[in-house]
């Protein structure tokens, strides 16, 4: 493959085996020979490249395709029999980037939560069903109303004795179901999450399966109004939907009985403490770092090999334009996001390593790791998705033009990933919850009692003055962030200790205090990151891939303090002279990292197919393959468009009159 | 009209009189009236409102009702005499907020390079063509491997002495031009921007009038390879073109030879100094600020009003949902933006009256001010279109999920204001030009002369700490801002000269300080906005009016210093003390903007058909809205989708298998 000469002599200087940190990445070289293995299958897949490219479909074509390649997929896994998780990512990955999947919840939440949640007559009814897809489902909690706080739904489950069913009602506008994903075309059922009322007493919100289409002709049911909810900012190949129950009744045992339950005579017995139901959000949350890293990445290997290929101004007079990576600001825009999305994808491996741990305790019945594990798993969910979805809008923007048409691939990352900042909990209310973790735990200390693991760092004894210097230590580094986040934990508990204290009430408190709250939770957070990362690198085996990874380590630290050194230096723990060293340092670290940054990138082993972008694509040839994209562009079909001639000529022509009412 | 009663009581709380704001915003009472009076006229116009809604448009469907709205508006706008730009603008912003014209660069960009390009004799021959748009033109000008460096474009038009003509030729691939606006398909001709060549001397960059499609038939004429570049993040009503010229030939009196010339012998005459350039690019930079301004208003309407709206949660249990807006850290995203969007419309009011002032001064020969508002210009340009393109998507994410939806009406202001940060220079390289404008500056001032205008500030006495204090006296934050400002610009312009002295070349030296520059020339920039806010505060009339808005001038101010508060603390000008008493002045400044929040919103008099938000609606009937928008969506015409029976029926019956190729 003839590859443009820059990205050739850049591939050629870098100082590290590409594919040692590939292996490093993909944990190990049978998996990353496995990986390619089954991409490559999909990549020579004749149905699956035969559909146009994501940019030119209408939206109801983006909807339609994605039916279509996700039936296949599931029909070419079932025939290959691939049932590890992990090879059923590296597939879709392949076949369908950044697209959405209208049969992902069926599998994602549907199903698991039928199996979870219910007994197991359910389970043996309606798991089949679901496997064979006869059912197709999704899950049914948001409303058009509400988000993120639970109590707050309004839909109801009333038990009507008499008939032995469930009537569920959406008793308000408000309470209509809205944003479920799948749900305004595609499923015919749903797991309903309701408020149970019996007998006139709420009893809180249950999980109903509630079957919505006709399972032979596809309507609604009596009782169901339902549809897409309409155009969004991207997720054209999702239906999320709205559903409205007008009097829909179930029969009793379609409430989901494993732990609460509802008798024939309307008793009720409540769940056992849902204390566990940290786990899966802890599961759910770590995935979530891991998506937000791979859309970083992938942004970053874009706009790297493009900045490599791409020539702008003279830096010495006449001796041509310079590669556009040579230039400080450009390198500013790429070289932390490459540091930030090795940051989140290390942290997401040793949080998923963790939960799978903690996993295998819970089952021996130690549950002490899990609210500290919760707490930063809430906060990773902010802050990971937070971080990149700027970090891959900055990396569009890095790409100058070309990064703002769909051909770069960018925006479609961008669109695909920034909701991950309002699903499965909005931010702030996640930082807030992992705030609420910091504040229990500064009460713990000043009861003297022991923190539990990484939270040891609150009651760490340090002097006045941080001893980094121009070494950058990791460990002074890790000390900084550490002792920045005890700082800001410790003054925001006590601010809302004291305003406790004043006479003001708990809740009233606690949101005076809720924006620093918000920022000692962030600081926290990106402590344990730095931490991550430095104790992820040490395990490096190679020691040039290593040395690589240690400098990209260094600047994701150097770059987070620059980024917010007002914190470092507000109780001069860092110093003035300090502060400037680091920028210093920072320009340095640039340096260092420069003619590895083709090859960090590369290491993630997208292929183009993944990637889907022009600009971007492994050989360099840019320009080819923008061109390519423009000529079949779908407004290229005719050389003179329709509109010519109903708008353009009778203008021109001087006979141009308004039609009464418009056709479009 | 019913409003919603949480909006009905933020309203009556606020602590002035709208309207009074709004005359102060459009110049007087007189222009919000004539303002009124002409939006009323295209809200009620039968032809425009009989249009599909932008969300549920196709990229064709964009592109056909852009042309047949703006060739409609033309003609109204012609049948009306309406000749006054502003008026002009009030009636597009009524009747295509947000959408893009392709139109537009004809008017904006073909006709005025002829008009001030062009003789007499050509102005006489094309200026009333393009007017009675028998010619539709653009400006071509960027190429697809060649953006903002100007020099480095490289399609060349060469003088063919024996038949008296330019030869046309794009001679690399990376010469194509590329991106300009309604090239693809709406235009005939264009005013390309090319390499002279005589007798195999290249004199540089000149304007030509290039035909493009014949006017009878609209084809491409011969020479001539063109075509839409393909979709886009946003911009699907523009067709942004490619333009390949292959041996393409035009008279030589096609050259706009106002200045420069070419005889018929190939004798050349190069243009007088193109000094005067710099002041129709301070017009249009100051008019892309105005957008950003407008741009982050509309936002900062949208997510104000939702969020008064909006309930969630129980702040003070069994008080029913609390408001959203009256959460902190809702606070803490929504009015900083409010802030942010005053900032930047009164700073853009402030630079387009300078540059008329200055233009009156110019034609008396007097160009003193002109590398000062240059500069200002420049990096406005950059931070405001960055500021808002963030402001902008953090108030979508504000808005939670509804925010992502198409029916917010915020992912659309979104992608139609982001490219901003890259047309008419990209952002960094704006922000540069400033810099080396302050630069200048700095040895103006090594050499002991004198400062003009407001870069004053850089050689002002200052003691070693700041006297900010509770108060928040605007000549101390001013103060602080110049301060730092000062500091910055000096220490890199110092950093660059030890470079240089150290014998590095100047261009290396300037690249090894360029992120230290731009950091400085933002300093530079912020200090500018500070100081300018104050002042137009300072001369409103009504005392009410300017008591609020002195509040969100502090906002502004304090904001912005926290969010870079290590800029300002590394010197120890500002102390700890201080920055934590910026903290809570800023929380204080919350609690002080909170009854003004939907008022100052309001004030901005955007009608809900501007606004195109379901969310942001005058009324806050939302959820009315929103499933009004669902019903209508394109995917619920059918109930059940020609796909169901394609797809999901043979998988439910087990009867799948794969078409041998897909159909779409």
């Amino acid at each position: 493959m003839a590859v443009n000469p820059d990205l050739a002599r850049e591939r050629k200087q870098a100082t590290f085996d590409v594919e040692k940190l590939t292996e490093f990445i993909y944990n190990g070289g049978n998996i990353v020979r496995r990986r390619r293995y089954l991409q490559n299958i999909i990549f020579n897949d004749k149905y699956l490249s035969s559909f146009k490219p994501w940019a030119y479909r209408t939206r109801e074509e983006e909807y339609e395709i994605g039916l279509a390649k996700n039936v296949y997929l599931n029909k070419l896994m079932n025939d290959l029999n691939i049932t590890n998780a992990y090879e059923q990512f590296f597939i879709r990955e392949a076949a369908v980037s950044q697209e959405s999947n209208p049969l992902g919840l069926h599998v994602v939440m549907f199903i698991p939560t039928i199996e979870k949640q219910g007994t197991k007559e359910q389970v043996n009814k309606w798991i089949p069903l679901a496997k064979s897809y006869k059912i197709i489902g999704t899950y049914a909690q948001t409303e058009l109303g509400h988000g993120t706080f639970l109590r707050g739904l309004e839909t109801t489950a009333t038990f009507d004795p008499a008939t032995d069913e469930f009537v569920i009602n959406c008793p308000t506008l408000t309470s209509m179901k809205y944003w479920p994903g799948a749900l305004g075309k595609t499923c015919n059922a749903a797991v309903t999450m309701a408020q149970l009322h019996i007998n006139g007493k709420n009893y809180g919100m249950h999980a109903f399966m509630t079957p919505l289409r006709d399972f032979e002709t596809h309507q609604p049911l009596p009782g169901i109004v339902i549809g897409d909810i309409g155009p969004k900012f991207g997720y054209g190949g999702n239906d999320n939907g709205f559903l409205l129950f007008k009097n829909y009744r179930i029969p009793r045992d379609h409430m989901l009985m494993r732990y609460a339950k509802v008798e024939r005579d309307g008793t009720y017995t409540s769940p056992p403490s849902a204390k566990l139901a940290y786990a899966p959000m802890i599961h759910v949350r770590s995935l979530i770092v891991g998506d937000a890293a791979r859309c970083l990445a992938q942004a970053a290997v874009i706009a790297t090999r493009y900045s490599a290929v791409r020539r702008q101004s003279e830096m010495k007079p006449g001796e041509g334009e310079s590669q556009v990576i040579d230039y400080q600001t450009q390198q500013e825009k790429l070289f932390p996001q490459i540091a930030n999305s090795y940051a989140l994808l290390f942290v997401s491996r040793y949080m998923l390593d963790t939960y799978l741990n903690i996993t295998q305790q819970i089952e021996q019945g130690k549950t002490d790791e899990l609210p500290q594990l919760h707490a930063i798993a809430s906060g990773m969910k902010a802050v990971s998705s937070w971080l990149a979805s700027e970090g891959v809008d900055n990396l569009r923007m890095a790409c100058g033009g070309h990064g703002y048409s769909h051909a770069s691939g960018i925006p479609k990352i961008f669109i695909n990933l920034t909701p991950a900042c309002t699903y499965e909990g909005e931010n702030t209310v996640m930082v807030l919850q992992s705030a609420r973790y910091l504040v229990k735990c500064v009460s713990m200390l000043q009861r003297g009692e022991t923190l539990p693991g990484f939270m040891t760092y609150l009651s760490k004894a340090r002097g006045s003055k941080s001893p980094l210097d121009d070494r950058l230590q990791f460990s002074d580094l890790v000390d900084a962030y550490e002792q920045r986040a005890a700082r800001m934990v410790k003054s925001s508990a006590m601010r809302l200790q004291s305003l406790i204290a004043s006479g003001k009430s708990p809740e009233v408190s606690w949101n005076m205090t809720s924006v620093q709250l918000t920022k000692a939770a962030m600081a926290h957070v990106e402590a344990f990151i730095v931490k991550t990362f430095v104790e992820v690198v040490s395990t490096i085996a190679d020691k040039n891939v290593r040395a690589a990874m240690e400098s990209l380590c260094r600047l994701y630290a150097v770059h987070g303090m620059n980024k917010k050194m007002g914190d470092f230096l507000k109780d001069s723990y860092i110093s003035g002279a300090q502060a400037d060293m680091l920028m210093n340092k920072m320009l340095d670290l640039f340096q260092e990292i420069r003619p590895n940054a083709v090859a960090l990138v590369d290491a993630y082993d997208y292929h183009d197919n993944t990637l889907q972008s022009c600009i971007g694509r492994y050989d360099g040839k840019v320009y080819e393959a923008l061109y390519e994209y423009s000529k079949n562009s779908p407004l290229n079909e005719k050389e003179v468009l329709d509109s010519y001639y109903k708008l353009l000529r009778p203008v021109m022509k001087g006979e141009y009159s308004i039609p009464p009412v418009a056709k479009l």
